[in-house]
Order: structure tokens, then sequence, then C-alpha cells
């Protein structure tokens, strides 16, 4: 299969999409085209030269021809597969999202999926989503859509509202973090050597708060060492590289997985910082989260990020320097083999309740197991939450729903309900409060948001 | 119909028993016999004595024969129909319910339904209705159970757990007063006198946690006018009897109802002391309970209200006072009129959910309207309640379900957990608070809580 | 109320537009204005002289305006009420529907339902219904729409697939004939005289094969005094008049609904006419039929029964005679007032399955009681079927959803494997003949069938 | 692992016991004891020295202790995996079962699921599967169990029905013979060798009606060469070696299955002679079957075939012959092996429909595809069959929920109605002479009926 066509939207994305060119290099069994598609169409060009330049690497078995194009329906036409990634607005309006709030005393560790930045978020994402639906709907309605984007629910949630038959999933790596940890706790408690990929286990959730009820290796159920270490570990905290979670704004100590395990006996499986957003508990304080032993990203780094990132987009231009090809972590390429009908594969996607999840109510966007064989995706069966766990969880779908409803049916007293009932918001500031807030969120990101939402857009 | 038979468990109570047999007296179009059981058979002997007497007044149309019996079995056997209205425990256990949390900060108004109060409550009562149930397979497979003991969901709920094919309902006149507060609205605004029985409201939620998203009378629309005294009325409240709130513990100004509409543009359905404790932001402070213009009604006032109950029993029994022979107020009596066919009857009743609300789980007790007719009760679809209100019924529907399970597991850390999630307790103080002030309530109504809960029975 | 708008699609209809008019006039509580609309404007224009002719009438309380109109948008805009009653082509088509099958030996007592007759009748009603749907849409989304036109069951549906949030259902006489029945078997075992209407049942199924599985007066069962009537009378059969059968087409003795309470032990609410279409063995020769005793309507009678209704329509527009005021037995006015709010009502209609029938697909258009309050149509719900009479049920119900989908996906093959897994097709001939019978119907109707499903239209 | 216990309920089943014994000595990846019991001991005991021979044979890999017990509890009491494989009856009931219904014109290939003996067999079989549910409930409630006997869907649903918490499973090899099928055509038509298990597919439907709606391998759709052969040998046939179906009885040329995709353009997976009992065409008189090139198995040759396995087994443990080790085909021990943890597996199994199939009741036994991993059956979605083809699938599951109440209710009336709704009775006979075929085959098997059912049981 040499002559696949993927249109990337987003496509001049720094760093990811590099690592996607990079995985794409590493499978030789499939190969073709990818059109890159992003309203900047200048880092696309550049992202065209680089992505060229991947592919002649000598390392690189499979090899693809990039283009940027200029209007998404080149990208889309005819593609086999659809690729989103984007920044939706810019890191100024990430910037009210996270920091704003602090001023109320709210306190964010992403504030890209719930929390007050993730609502606000979602209502300048919602809108592009729609279109990219549309899009999608007209240029290549048989084209398989992956996902990249936060809010990621919400992004797959919106695919399918506006285009019941597309065939669009959500990948996310988050889930994988939970047997790369078991793998550690093996080593060093019994001196096993176990590959990650070895691990089997039962996931059901919704994205960034995710849950594991069943893990186990090789006839093994891991769940009690699991309990161990979480206990052994509940005050001290775990990690492969102590204190690195000092240091590296995305690590942790798992301190905020291990209290959730004492709770509900249940694995949480996302990172600490992602987990924390969507329970009221765990963010009190910056003092809190540093006794949680996890960190509150800020903007201003990852405007640092992107600018030496933008600084290394030019050396690969340039040949100055050539892109590593390995293994990304990202699943993406496996999930587009296996939909092609080369080696069926399962793992844990975002994709709308089919009754993989029970007690969830139909069509919300759940992260479950999933098989993928040839042109299909099936969602495998995952049980139930713990009753108390599937409250929060539930009470994060409605807000999904109303955020989403709140954009389609242009109703900006719906979209501050949402902003209200999420819990960050709730469990800190009076409804008078919250509506304050909300409008200087609104005032400070007005750019992107819709005028209906009371934006300028 | 002069042979129907009524089974009533709990015939001992005072009060509300004289009223039931109030009721029973002014229906003529059925009669029969009443076994009056309870676990104090002296009570039960007294009713019995009160009961013919209220029979025996003139103005008595329905001639009823009241017996007290020593089993369940006898009351049940052959029974038509099987009231059930128990005290838990006692007012003692019920001081530490409403009272204990206090010191933790936490107040209730009520304490009988949610909150730490409520849930304990539910660990002694459901092992009770679990008995229930199995005497009721045993006895009376066929009887209609109506009853009206709090927590209303979970006691039904547990019924139909143990007993899937029980015909049984629960009934509390909560929602009676929205209709009621309706006409007085018409009366001031536009001089119109309206009987409440005449405005039709569409009913859905969980039991005093309960809402009205259409309301009209006579073709006509009355959302609009609820909306504008909400607003007019919204800090100085509204009632019948200007302050009576001051003096009624029963009694509030609607401030609750009137925040809720502003928020949630529906109207809440039960007494604002009820809606508040489903919520974290009513119940602050007993200051801020003064401010929103209802009570916490003192447990202490409960028992002196035993008491002069008591004596005026003494009064009924010996002759020395006639019970007065007038409406209730409850629906108990046109429910079974319309059970045995003679009149179709259209209320609300707490029923295992069939579909008629939407995202709720099957089978969690909702209250909704219901169309009674001979041997039936048809739940009539009530759609479904805006997300956020229903995030918040959806978290009490799984606390109910994890309250039930951790009896029927015998499990005591899910009951804990299901104390932890009440949103009371969660946004108050912290988990280990919380195990603390569990523990010390278990221990003081430990007469009344399973050993398998960490009790005493 | 004297301004409410009814937009008629079908307004020139003979015969049940006056019935129509004259269940108008005779309701007071509500008045304004019909738009007669009709593809035959013509017609449309007579029907208007009539029905202001009836409202001049002394014995017309209610006073209507009737005006035909040329544009559908024209009866639809601003309309409270839309009435669809049609007849889907002519009744040349119809004598296709019918009596073109009878040479493969299969016989229909009606055609308009199931059958070959019922089945080719749908594929060219539901291009007109979509038509219908977006015209609603458009001009009157909000309009409450009450349809008369069979396949009652698929022209409801239709409209839903086409606009989700329409506010439809169809209305049908034939379920009560039931407490018709039961009225006269009460009369003539005890004497008794009962209205009708006092007759409370519980109706479920699908239209024209629809059930009564509880059935009660005054406190009464009347499933044994059914039960014994279908026992003593199952030879002979039984009818208000004896052997009207023999003499009018659209009367029955019932026997087909006796032999169904025999297996099934639950009452067959249609005529005898209709109900044995939706089972193979009831219609196996002109002979059986007669056994049965009901008949085979002749579509040439339809053809003398219209001109017979042409002639009294010139009589009427021309004012030599009087449309007699009196109740049609239709219920279509009481649905009207109960939807304005001005009297709760209970009745049987079609509407989508929201979870009123269990066992049946969410969708399916079924037939069941309804609660019609203010502005909304609220279903009742209605248990399960026996589980042999549901998987007819059930066949039923997926051939509408293949017919549908036949019509929607353009795709004739799709309309054919409807055709044969019809019970009446599929027991009588092979899958090679009924696909040469088929082709014959479709030829002989192509005028009225869409050209993609191999028609003219 | 190899202290594994197995229960093996008919454990003195000849032929089909012999081969699981090898399949086990070919997996050495766990092993353990297998406890023989079956109501004839002496067989028990022949497999015991049978398998134990097994065992001990040097191509042996997993090495097993055979062990034959006397009661049921000695057999499950901390077992692992129960087995379960019993011929409910014996051959003369089968002969009922078969035979007796062609005097009425009823010819059935096999008898054993659907149709008149179908049905008397699950009257049979379901008191016997109520009691191996009890026991396990009793004895080993967290075994895994996996049944093979038929009525397969009868079966498993019946265990869930008495043991809502069992973990069990039915299996199957029918469908297996699509991937082979498909390899045979692969082979001819381009000279591919492919290896069926390489070929995956999507499998829906109940068992032995079951269907294949995707099918590929390699990332090659493999439905258009099916549907190519379907026509080509559409009269012909198609088989491996010509004309085997006609000597032997369980062979066919597929004609059925060619017939079916020309219909509904999905492939029909289970052998001719299982499909055609399911649909009131294909088996209309032996001349007919004939045409259809496959065969009604005579339960006569059944017979012959039970004593030559007899005089096997006498030679089996006289040790004068050796049971030769090779795999039998069916993936008991490939599932158990999963089920430990030690290799997932993706195969089709008989399970309750907890949502993998759509628009198929809840709780229905379904075939599809399950993923399998430590103590864990995940159904994997499996989407829905078409319209028609699933009216065919609910008529069946009705009756078999009709079976299974008549039973459970002790209904004989609902017996017969399951009976005269079977498509093999009702396309053939009047209501009154299959009531007369009934009664005569509860009296031929009455040994085996239960009383309650007519039988002396």
């Amino acid at each position: 299969m040499d002559n696949i066509k993927i249109g990337y939207i987003g496509g001049g994305s720094k760093g990811w999409a590099w690592r996607f060119m990079s995985d794409l290099a590493l499978e030789d069994s499939f190969s073709g085209e990818v059109r890159l598609y992003d309203i900047n169409y200048e880092s696309a060009k550049i992202n065209e030269i680089i992505g060229n330049r991947i592919s002649e690497q000598k390392d690189a078995k499979g090899k693809w021809r990039y283009r940027a194009v200029k209007e998404i329906g080149e990208a889309l036409e005819g593609a086999d597969f659809v690729i989103i990634s984007i920044l939706p607005g810019t890191l100024d309006e990430m910037e009210i999202d996270v920091h704003l709030p602090e001023k109320y005393g709210i306190y964010q560790a992403v504030g890209d999926t719930p929390g007050p930045g993730g609502i606000i978020r979602s209502l300048r994402t919602i809108p592009i989503y729609i279109e990219f639906a549309e899009a999608i709907k007209k240029y290549s309605p048989s084209s398989w859509v992956i996902n990249y984007t936060n809010p990621m629910a919400l992004c797959v949630r919106t695919l399918y509202a506006i285009f019941p038959k597309i065939k669009a999933i959500g990948c996310c790596h988050e889930v994988f973090k939970i047997p790369k940890l078991l793998s550690l706790m093996l080593k060093e408690k019994e001196g096993i050597e176990v590959n990650p990929s070895e691990i089997k286990q039962n996931v059901l959730g919704i994205n960034h708060f995710t849950w594991v009820d069943k893990i186990s290796w090789n006839g093994r159920d891991l769940l009690p060492i699991y309990g161990e270490f979480a206990e052994k570990y509940y005050y001290e905290g775990y990690e492969e590289e102590k204190d690195r979670w000092k240091k590296d704004f995305f690590a942790s100590a798992n301190r905020v997985k291990f209290d959730l395990y004492k709770r509900y006996r249940i694995i949480a499986a996302a990172g600490d910082r992602h987990l924390a957003e969507f329970l009221p508990w765990y963010l009190e304080s910056p003092e809190k989260v540093y006794e949680w032993k996890f960190s509150l990203t800020p903007v201003s780094f990852r405007k640092e990020q992107a600018k030496s990132l933008s600084e290394m987009s030019e050396k690969l231009a340039k040949g100055e320097m050539d892109f590593p090809i390995k293994p990304s972590g990202e699943v993406g390429v496996q999930i587009m083999k296996a939909l092609l009908g080369l080696s069926d594969f399962i793992t844990n996607v975002n994709y709308p309740n089919l009754g993989q999840m029970e007690d969830i109510p139909k069509d919300a966007v759940v992260e479950t197991n999933v098989y993928i064989t040839k042109d299909k995706i099936l969602p495998i069966y995952s049980g139930k939450l713990p009753y108390d766990v599937n409250s929060w969880v539930l009470r994060h779908i409605m807000n999904q729903e109303m955020i989403l409803s709140a954009v389609l049916d242009k109703d900006r007293e719906l979209a501050f309900r949402a902003f209200y009932n999420d819990p960050l918001v709730e469990s800190k500031v009076s409804w008078n409060t919250a509506r304050k807030m909300f409008m200087e969120m609104i005032e400070g990101t007005k750019r992107f948001v819709p005028k209906y939402l009371g934006g300028e857009k």
C-alpha cells in the first residue's frame, strides 16, 4: 500500500507534527502522501520541507511525500486519513484560560479540558470543529479522522454532532502511563523487566479522567502490587526519577493517583496534573499542589517552549539538523495500519458510547479499549465505574453536553451555567463572582470567541 | 367495595396515622378493615381505639374497622393495600443524624434524605425495609404497597431490589406546594382564585429534589408569572403569611426556590429546607440559612411535638376529644381508589425509572407523574432535566445506589464512600475528618445499625 | 381562544373533512380559521364553501372561518395545528395495490398498511411526507401535526425522520371499537348500559395491529367477560347487528379477534380486516375469509363511494343540503382542546417509542395511551406484548424501517426486500415470483413512484 | 500454572470428551486435574482411564490427571473451569424430536435448536440447566463455565436466568466454517494459500443463525470474492470435495448460504443444515432439501455412530488403541488459556447481549466476537443485522424467551405457543394440528419432560 493519502489539519504544528512524521517513517507497510493544511500557510510550508527531509533520511523505512496546501478541501479530498492537531487560538488566550482564574483563587495545572480554562477553551474550539466536521462531510466523508486536540472529548463529540456518520476517534497517550508505572513497580519489587506493552488493562472513563479497573501481566493480577506501592509511597510519592516533578512541569510523584486509589480502589489513568482538575480538592492552593507533588504548568513556559521549537523549526528546514527518527510513544500510525487491515490492534481511544460503558449516556465520548480492524473501530465492553467515581464523570459529561448545546444553540447563559457547574469553579466562588470571572475571560479571549457567546469572532 | 383490607406497618404512629384514618373516613366508595402493626404493640392498640372512634363519628362516610395485630404476617395476609410509615430508630438517633455533624460545620435542615444524617438514617432503614420486602413477598405479594417513610427513594428502591415483582410506590406531599404557590401568585397579581388541583404540572426528579418544568392553568402557561415573582421577591422572599418562616420550622420564604429558578429556569418543587440539603451552597452556616429565610429544624422540637402528640393520643383514646375529620392533603386514599378502578387519577409518585425520565439510569427511583388506573401504576413520560440540575440528581442517585450496595454487600467502606460523596460532606470536610465523623455517627446510633456496618444490631 | 389557526393538508377531501368540520362546530371552547390546502385546489375551494356553511348553521357552537389556499406555506404559516389527511395517488393505484396481488393468490382486505399493497402504497406516500415534513420545518416548526393518512405508522415515522423536532401524532379510531364491543357484551350478558368512554383500557402495539391487555369498567376487570364471549361465539361470531358483515365491507363478526384471543389471551384492537393483514393465516383465500366472517373491500366499491361523495359535495356547496352536525367518533378536536390546555385528555395515539413500549426499538412509531396536556403529548408506559405477538409486531416494525430506508437511501432492492419480508408475500410466493409481482405493481403505479425506485415521478 | 481444576459435566461423553482431552494435551502452558461427572458414572470411569492414558502418551505436552466423580459437587468445588457437554435425554427422544414431525410434513435437518424438535429438546434441557446453574452457584460461583450443549443459546440463557452472576459462555465451531470457505475460494481463484485463522470477520446473530457482515484478509475485503463465488456456484454449489454432501450428513454444497447471500448481501455463518431450520422455505420437502444439496441427518445414523464410539471407547480403555493427539478445531482450550491471562484471544462466543448487538433485546444470548483476557470476557461491539434478517432473529429470540418462561413459570400453554410460533411449524400446519403434534411429541419424550409441562419427570 504505497498510495495512502493523509490530510493533516494543523499541519504547520511544531514538535508534534515532526514526531508524527518520524512515526510514519518508522513503519514500512504503507506509505503515500501527507497534505499539510494550516491557517498559517507558512508554517505548513516549512513542515513540507522538514517532512520531505525526514523521508529522505536513510533510516526512514516509510517514504512519504509532504505537501503544504492552501485550502482545507485540498487536504481532505480523497484522504484515507485525516489528522487533526491544532492550537485553538494562541498561547495568549491560553494565558487567560489558565491564569486569569488565579485571581479568584482557582488554580489549574493544565487548563485545557475541564476547569474554567478548559471551558473557555471549548467555547473557541467547538466552532472550529463545527467547520472541520462540515468540511469532512463535504470533501472526505469516508475518511478516518484521528483527533489529537484538546479538549479531546468535546472535539470528538462535536464532529459526531455535526456529521453523525463521521468515522472519527480521539487519541491520547495519558493512559499508557499506567503500564509504564507498573513495569517500574515490578522491576523495583521483584526485579522483573516487563515491556509495558505486554501489560493488559481494562480502560474506562473520559479523556484525562480515565480509569483502569483490571490490569494484568502474563496471567498475574497487578492491582495488588499497585495497591502496595500506593500505600507504601502514599506520602513520599513514587516516580522513575526521584523529584523529577520539581523540575519537569509534566511530571508528578503520582501522589494524586495514590490518593485516588486509596479512596476508590481503582487506578486513575492519566497524569496527576490532569486528574486533579476534575475534582475540587487537589488544587486548593499552590502550596497544596506542592504537597501533592505536581506542578501548575505556567503558560509562560509554554511560550518559551514555542520559541525554541520555532528556532528548531528553522534549523530543520535549513538542514542544519536532522530530526531523529524514533518512536514518539503515540499509537496513531499503528491505528492507521490496523484500519488498513494490515494488523489488528487493541488500544484505548475516545469514541462515542455505543454501550461500551454502562451507566453513561449513549453518545457521550468515552475512553475505553477498542478493537481496530480493517475499516472498523469496534468498542470493547468495559463495564462500569464505581458509583462515586461515576458521579464525577457524569457531572463532567453533563457539562460537556451543556457546553456543546451552548455553542450549537448560541446560548451564552447556558455556557455560563456549564462554567459554574464545573467543580473547580463551583467549589471556590459564588454564582455572582463566577459570572464576573466568566465575563472577564470571554473579554480576554474575545478575538476567538463567537459573537453569539459574547466575543468578537 | 366494603371488604378492602389494609395492612398498616407503623400502625402505632401518632398524628400521621390519625390523618390517614380521617382521609379514609371521608371517602365513601370503599371501606373494610385496617390491621395496625407496630413494633410497639401498645401504640397500635391505642390507635385501634382511636381509629374505631373516628369510624363511629357521624361525619365518617367510610366506615372502617381497626384492629391491632402482633405479627406483621397478620397485617399483610390477604391485604389489598399495605401502608408503611415508620420512624427508623428513635428521635435520639435522629438527634445524632442532624446535630452531630454541626460540630464539623455541617448544618442540616431536616436530615432525613441526603446529607450525613440522611445517609446514617439510610443505613438503619434499609435493613428494616429488607425485612418488610421479604414479609410482603411471603404474605401479600400482590398487594399494593404505599410508602411514606424517608429516605423515600431508598425505601422504595430497597423494596424493589429485594422483591422485584413488588407493586410499591412512595408518596410525598412536597410537590403539591407548587400549585399552591402559583395559586397565591395568581391571586395576588390578577385577583384570580384558582383551586391548586386545577393547576397541571410536569414533575421530574427524585424525592425532595423534584422539579417542575411545565405548569399551566386553563391553557395558560404559568412559568412567566412564577419567573416574575421569583425576580420581584428574590431578596424579600414570598409566602402566604409574611415571616411565618420565623416561627414555623416547616415554612420558608421560598428564597431557595427563587434562587434555583434564577439559576436553572425551572421550578424546584419541594420545601426549601429539603432542597437546600442536596446542594453544597445553601447550608454554609446558620447565619446563611437565616438569610435564605428558612430554618434548621432542631430535633428537640420534634421531641416536644412527639410529647404533645402522645398526650393527644391519650385523650383521643379515652374519648376526651374527637379527631377532626378533614382532608389531610395527602393523596393516598385517592390513589387506593384509583387502584381499585373506581376513578382514574394522575399524580406524582416515587417509582422505579422505566423510561419516564431520560438520562437517568433504569431502576433508580424517580418522582414523576403517573397514571393510576385499576391495579396499575403507569409512569407518564416526563422528559429530562437541564444538564446541570441533572448532574446533581445523578450524584445523589449514584449515592443511593452506593448506600444500598453497602448494606446488601455488608461493606462498611462503601457506606463511608457514599457518606463522603454527599455534597454537604465533601464540600466541607476532608476525607479523614469525614471518616472520624462517620465513625462517631455510627457509634452514636449503633443500637440500630447492623453489626456488619459497625453497629450493634 | 378564538384565534386558533388550523392548516389542513388534503383540505379538499370529501366526507372526512366534513366530519372534521362538524366536530369543530360542536366544540365551543375555541375557534378560529381553517386554511384548506389540496393538490386539487378546486376541491379545497368547494370545501371552503361547505365549511363556512356548516359554521353558519344554528347548531354550530364553534364558529370557524374556512379558506382555500393555493400554496402549502399559506396553510402552514403560523398554524397552531396542522391536519393531514390525504389519498396518496388515486383509487386507480389503490386498485393495483389491492387487486393485482390476487393473481398471485394473495388477498388483502384493505391494502393500505402492510401486505404487498400497503408496501407499494408506502413507496408513494413516504416521498410526499418527506415534502410535508420539510414544509412544516420551514413554515410552522412548532405547530402540532395530526395525521390521519395510512400507512399511519410510516407517515408519522417519516415526519420524525426528516424533522426530528416535529410535534406530530397519528390518530386512528380502530381501537375505540373495543370499549364499544365490551359495552355490547355487558349489555347482553348483564343488562348493564355502559358508555364506552367509561371503559378504561391499556393499549399497546402498532397501528392496525394494536392490542389491549387490561380493560376495566368501574373497578371491574372486563377480560373475563370478553373471554366468555370469545369462546361462546367463537364459531358464530358476535356483532351488534347480526350478519351486518355480509353487507358492510367495513364490518365483521369479530371472529379473527376471537381467534387471536384464543391464541394469545389478549384483545386484538382493530377491525378484523386490518388485523388479518398482519398475519399469514387469515387471508388464505376468499373462501377462508368468508368463513372468518369479514370482507375483502374491493376498490370498485371505494370508487362508487367516491362518486356519491362527489355528488353530495356539489349539493352541500350549492346549499341543496346541510351537513348534519354530530360527533364523528374521531377525537382530533378533543386532542386539540387538550393541547391548548383547556382539558387534559388520555387517549391512544401513534407516537415514536420513547420507552412507552418495552422490547420495541426506540423511535419506532407505536400506538399506546398518552396523556395530553397543554402543549405536551406525554406517552404513558404500557408494558410489553406477549413474546409471540411481539415477534410479529417486530417483524412489521423491521419492515417499516426497511421501507423508510429504501426511500431515504433510494434503494430499490431494499424496497423489494421489505416487500418480500411481508408475511402475506413471504408465506405465499417464492422470492422470484415476488420480484415479478413487485415489478408489476411498481409499473402499475409508476405515475406516483419516484424514479429512483423504478417509477416515473 | 500446573494446578488448574476443571469440572466436566457430561464427562462420560464419547468422542467429544476425547477430542477435548487431546486439545488439553497439546497445550503446555497450564495443566492440572479434570473431574469427570456424568449421570452415567460408568462412562465417566472409562473416560478417566482414557484421559489418563492420553496424558501418558509421549506427545502429550500438557499432563492432566483425570478422575471420575460421583457427585456434581465433587466436580465443581474449587474448579477454575466447568465444561458442560451433555446429551439431554437419549437418542430415542431425539428420534421423536426429529422424525415425528415428518408425518405432519415438517422436515428437520438437525432438530436440536429451533424447529419442533429443537423446542421439545429445550423443554427437557432447560430443567437440567436450572439444576446445573444452582449447583454452580452453590459449589463454584466464580468458575468460568463453557457450554457445548445444544440448544446453545437457551442453555446459556438459562444459566444466567437462574444465577445472574455466573461467568458462562457457549462455544460453537460452526462460524469457523466461513474463514475456511474463504481460504478455499482464495486458493481456487488466485492460488493464494491463506491460513483461515488469519482471516478476520465480524460475527453477529444467534447460535446456528449467525452472520458475518465484514471479512478481510491482510487488508483486503473478502466480501466481493464471496459474492462472486455465490453467484457463480449458485446452482451447482461449492465445496472442498465435490459432492461430499451426498455421503456426509454434516456436509453441504453451501447452496443455502449462497441463496441467503443473494437475498441479504451478508454471509450466513453456519452449516446449511442449521441455517435452513430457522427459515420456512428451505425444508419444504426431502426433494427440495436434495435440490439445496444438504441432508436431513437421520437419528438412526447417530445411533450407529454412538455404537461405534462405544466400541472405540472399550478399545481405548483397554489400551488396544491410542487416541491420536491432534487439534480438534474447537477453541475451548485457547479460551481457557486467555482467561488465565496467558495470551489474549478474540473469537466468537455465545454471551448475553450487553449492547454488543444493536436492535436486539438486552440479555438475549447472542453470538459475536469477544475479547478474552485474564478473567474477563469482554464483548466487542458488532453493530446490527439488516432489518429483514433481524426480523427472523428477533422471532427466534422471542421464542427462546417464551420457552424459558414456559419452564420457569411451569406454563404448558406457553410452551405450546412457542412451539407454534416456530417458523417451521407455523408455516406448515394449523394451530390445532400443531397442538396434536405437540402433545404427541411430549408423550413420546415424556420420561424426560417435567410433569408440569405434561411429562413424567
